[in-house]
């Protein structure tokens, strides 16, 4: 099971805390549009590689369009366009910077999902509200 | 049948023009979640109304909160969210000139519609395009 496919059966107590990831910055949409494929790259890396980190970007926008062809929906398709515009604003003079917000999305995402295995969960708890 | 439905039913060299009236200003989801409440209100006039247009911003915030309460899909739910906080920054200051966007987005979309109606469509589309 990918690791958006767990998020989404975290409780809502939690789920609230996943909410606070996602903005303009990386909207939801993409991560739950590429989530399988998202999850197969390295980020982390990118984000200290400048070079990988642009053929990345590169790849998420073919991904991205990709997806967009596909669509069936209207206002899946409109909003698709939308983050595809609005993220290449953002990153393609810095293309590190998005490997950078992917990365940590999905660390923080690792930790919400560990928090429901730890049997006491009050300080991480109190660490993911930090 | 909503306005709206009927849009849903265009060709898509028409849906592209729908298409370039949507963006942050008036996000097509809200088009798409209120598609009848927004139809029945009177934006034209709240355009030129500051007070009609301030209980008509806070009716829409309303019906945005029903929508997302009610919302079971999570990705769904946080769009509108960000959408609510979003509309709040932009036209909390000024309800009037939200008024005016909804208000244009509707007139252009009966104009786009209308023009499926017309034999001769070369001038009108051409005017859509300016």
């Amino acid at each position: 099971m990918s690791q958006w496919k767990q998020i989404q059966h975290l409780e809502i107590r939690l789920l609230e805390h996943v909410d606070y990831l996602y903005d303009d910055n990386f909207p939801m949409d993409i991560r739950q549009a590429l989530a399988s494929w998202i999850e197969a790259q390295d980020w982390e890396t990118a984000a200290n590689d400048e070079s990988m980190a642009t053929v990345m970007f590169s790849n998420l926008l073919s991904e991205l369009e990709r997806v967009r062809l596909q669509e069936q929906n209207f206002l899946q398709r409109h909003n698709m366009k939308i983050i595809q515009q609005q993220l290449q604003v953002k990153y393609t003079s810095n293309p590190a910077l998005m490997a950078r917000v992917i990365s940590t999305c999905l660390r923080e995402e690792r930790r919400i999902l560990s928090s429901t295995c730890t049997q006491e969960q009050g300080p991480l708890e109190k660490s993911l509200q930090n």
